[in-house]
């Protein structure tokens, strides 16, 4: 005779969500099926902010909804190259990764909002790195927030063989102008208090005329704005685009 | 007194919809509903195949739908490089264009099927420039191929300050091997013949071992598999990709 154990809930599955690029209705209908669905919805923010990604469901929870903000103990106050940054966002990611594993292992599923693609710069790939292989987690993939930002422009980002560069204002100014000048296309983010740095990298490259900064994409406020227009932008929210200009029959 | 010029019907829209990857439903909430709704549906395809974009809409279409494929009059047959490829091509889209400009004048609406986003590396884009200023044109983006491809693969595509470069199969040897030495994270696409020559580069780049090829992302069949181990692809449906390795605290 077998003995089967007594009845403990089957394990939950972490779900990382993308939101796409901050639209409602940009979500996927698999994204939106899972929001709207969801009895626990967990997403990042900045202490004291209501967060990007919360923003972009507003009036899409469910009215029992239990919400698990996860709040940055560091954003900008402590500079990435020293090691406490490391060492702070460290603690804090396993702290978020044991509260969704306990309750995943109490048989609830948990929906983690991810701003744009959950697998390209996002803050859920630590959660998922640490999570995985310890309960069940399911990623959708989503709108990237460049996607939005070249959209936003009206004008198509890369044409027959152009080379796309992606790249992170935080680089050092030499680095960026090389990127800036050996591709076709280019996007920017995280450009903040770099846009500075980025101008002038920019214009080593000789492309200041093609550069366009888009703000809010896709969200109430969006603009489009010439690089060489741009005094100064809104943090996290902005994306440099260059357009490609390859084979166009 | 003003004399009202006699009831023409408002001009219609053309709209080119993203579908995303391949699974019906990563299209967005936006594109799922233009989709369903629409009575005029256009969409590529290579002669005497159904098309990726008609597949991935399989199902969901009005009952009395109206479908304009429009089919690529050369794909593999001339060289890119010679000059009959760009004039016949030009002729083609000329063509679409003069259809879809006709409908909208006559009142109504058309969806234009796009995989993946429309602004990126799509044909939808070669209609896009020649329809913008004749009759209204809207753009709803969507998930890329290349974000279905990461995602299948289970391991996020960037890290931190990470450089992404995107770039077809379609380049130079030596140009795709300095490309590959050159950045973090990498994704190849349009491979199909090129294989062998995607192969020797990224070998010349020493990046075998962390090379991998995506087919049919998202869709029925997906599989991942070290470039090492693949001996040829299908055309037109297989990605390859390097993933970064970016600061993680």
């Amino acid at each position: 005779m077998t003995v089967v154990a007594s009845s403990s809930p089957p394990v939950g599955t972490i779900h990382g969500v993308g939101l796409g690029p901050g639209a409602a209705d940009l979500l996927s209908v698999r994204a939106d099926r899972l929001v709207r669905g969801a009895r626990h919805v967990a997403y990042f923010r900045k202490a004291g902010r209501p967060g990007q990604a919360r923003r972009i469901v507003e009036g899409m929870l469910r009215a029992d909804v239990v919400e698990l903000p996860m709040e940055y103990p560091v954003t900008t106050e402590i500079p990435l190259t020293d090691p406490r940054y490391n060492d702070c966002l460290a603690g804090f990611y396993a702290e978020c990764t044991a509260r969704l594993a306990a309750l995943a292992q109490a048989g609830e599923d948990v929906v983690v909002l991810c701003e744009g693609d959950p697998f390209f710069y996002g803050s859920f790939m630590h959660l998922h790195a640490r999570l995985s292989g310890v309960v069940p987690v399911a990623v959708v993939p989503g709108i990237t927030g460049m996607a939005g930002a070249w959209n936003a422009t009206g004008v198509p980002i890369t044409w027959g063989d152009d080379v796309l560069t992606v790249a992170m204002a935080t680089l050092p100014e030499d680095e960026l102008a090389r990127r800036i000048r050996d591709t076709d296309a280019l996007v920017v983010m995280k450009i903040g208090r770099n846009l500075p740095k980025l101008r002038r990298a920019v214009a080593a490259a000789g492309r200041e005329e093609a550069a366009w900064l888009v703000e809010h994409a896709a969200m109430p406020g969006q603009t489009v704005t010439r690089l060489a227009d741009a005094t100064s932008v809104t943090p996290y929210f902005s994306i440099l685009l260059i357009h490609g200009r390859g084979r166009r029959p």
